[in-house]
């Protein structure tokens, strides 16, 4: 199997974003396709952009996190319908990290719901055709709402030194908003919605941009204020993450794994959220526990190829899980690696076997990511 | 903008399919991501891949045509919801071309349905995940169907010489199979559903594999057979579906258009399709007439670059509609392309401006695409 990156052959149904000039003028050397839309992968190489990233500020196009705006008398109910965290006391200005589940509790996306009004939410999601869910239930079952894709694309200003860049543009008192809120904020003649989220470990903020012609002079902006703090273009890394544990939908779960056996228990409120079209496939998983779980681990060895399918774990021969995502960390001198494993084996410390594309490899079982 | 086409990021979440190793083994050279899965589209170049489809005989790698299974008590009256087209007399053994339209008559997709048995469907998808829109419309309506993705990877064979070679692995009676027909067919001990359709107009076959672990050896098979008549691996050719008007969901249609703007009224029949769930949106647009709709065009001048974000076209400076595939054809030594265009400029003959890539071009509206 090909280990390198072949290429991509281009054409408008993997969408362009309003930032995409700008990327590839700024040196974008790979994409993936999420939500049907381009995502840079990789500007300089994985390892500078990761050393970057913990060091100064970078501006991510991550347009692809496509909003689904759900609107209209029905839409508490609605929305309350497609995930287990209990939502009835949400508030607006708050972001909230929402499994979405299926009737077997399947999970179907993990977004980020935003209420932006009283009866006005938008989901931020992760790779899957969602809204094609949620206006199936919606017409089905005859409720008074709106569901659709607002031109909106987020653009993540993510790294240590995004609170300095971001109150150059909009105020100092950017930094007074705390994790997982989001406000609106004043620049120039425009009012910006801007979240402090992002998928690093590494602080930041993320600007929904709300007209896809207002992307670049953004962007600019961006640029322009971060001259003095090594700003760069860069996007979501996948060495940071995995030290970071963050998750990625489509790769750690699917919709053949419930939100308990991808770790997410702590955002689920089964028993209050009783109008859950999932509810009570997951209250069955609840009384037995889950059999498979997502844990963080480490692979020996040298540094590995990529991950480009996942790995099969193994004990004595028998298969116990798999991994599914794995980088060699050059801060931590690792592979650090995240895998879906069966509960006979998931205890931190458990050593097995991978067959990883570099041939077998041993792997541990963490207590949790490199960095908590 | 970058014109090339950008190395692409390999990772879990682009599924890999039954036959991606022997895909790579055959030197793909370019691959797109279509259904959250790899779609070769290059594999000598894009001209040597069209001159050898018309001549002698591919296998393409087509698993991304991904399947929904509807079964059960209420799948006719589920699977009538999701289209104009009237199904009320189809049978069992044929395929059916069904524009799939939301409640406003946008198409959420273009599959192939085949009829396995009373209560039994495929739909063979284009790209958009169709399965939550199905499973919802379900959900929301209570009905007693199952709706699922099963274990079946479609696998290609096209061009002029695929009757000879399916002839040598199935028998002669796979010739009598009629256009859109589908028929089970013995091959050792395996029994495989096979049906003369496929993505081009050179003729062919699509075998739908059942079992992810059978796709090598039927690979393999095919290419014993196929020796003698310079068998090789190709993939959707974008010239040849050009030259044939084969439209592309998500490029030349998309959910903002309906069935009668992409030019499918032959395949709607939506004042007998009375449960169809977007039947008065579409009731509304019969009778005025779509406002804009596809069209088969030729642009000016030399060969084209490619078409990797749809093209403007102006009458007079004033915009008139969009060009959203584009390709020389070095068969007719012209840049044949399909755009959708107002009515006010849609006549045969009508000669306007389009801005691609290469500069502005003169463009003009054809009767049909150059091959009927």
């Amino acid at each position: 199997m090909m280990q390198s990156s072949p290429p991509l052959g281009l054409s408008p149904r993997l969408r362009s974003t309003p930032f995409t000039r700008k990327v590839e003028e700024s040196g974008v050397s790979s994409y993936t396709v999420y939500n049907h839309m381009l995502l840079p992968t990789v500007f300089e190489s994985l390892e500078a952009d990761y050393t970057h990233l913990k060091n100064a500020v970078q501006i991510w196009d991550v347009s692809c996190e496509r909003q689904i705006e759900v609107t209209g008398p029905d839409a508490d109910w609605l929305v309350q319908m497609l995930t287990p965290r209990d939502l009835s006391n949400i508030r607006i200005g708050k972001c909230y990290y929402v499994p979405m589940v299926d009737e077997n509790g399947g999970m179907l996306n993990d977004p980020v719901l935003l209420k932006l009004d009283e009866d006005r939410y938008w989901f931020s999601i992760a790779d899957s055709d969602l809204i094609y869910w949620i206006k199936g239930l919606a017409y089905g079952l005859k409720l008074d709402v709106k569901v659709k894709e607002p031109d909106v694309s987020p653009l993540a200003i993510q790294g240590p030194k995004s609170g300095d860049l971001m109150a150059k543009i909009v105020g100092d008192e950017i930094n007074d908003l705390p994790f997982f809120n989001f406000k609106r904020f004043s620049f120039n003649s425009l009012d910006l919605l801007i979240a402090r989220s992002g998928y690093s470990k590494q602080t930041g903020f993320e600007i929904y941009v709300e007209d896809f012609k207002l992307g670049e002079t953004i962007w600019d902006t961006l640029f322009e204020a971060g001259a003095n703090f090594d700003v760069r273009a860069g996007c979501p890394n996948l060495i940071e993450r995995i030290e970071a544990g963050l998750l990625s939908y489509g790769n750690d779960m699917t919709n053949e794994h419930t939100p308990h056996q991808s770790g997410l228990s702590k955002f689920c409120d089964t028993k209050k959220a009783i109008k859950c079209v999932g509810r009570d496939a997951l209250l069955d998983e609840i009384s037995t526990g889950p059999w498979r779980q997502i844990r963080f681990l480490e692979i020996s060895g040298k540094p590995l190829s990529p991950c480009r399918n996942s790995w099969e774990i193994r004990n004595n021969n028998v298969f116990v899980g798999k991994v599914t995502s794995a980088v060699w960390s050059p801060d931590f001198q690792t592979n650090a690696a995240i895998g879906m494993i069966h509960k006979d084996h998931w205890e931190p410390g458990t050593r097995l076997k991978v067959e990883t594309s570099d041939g077998p490899r041993d792997l541990v079982i963490r207590q949790g990511p490199l960095v908590e």
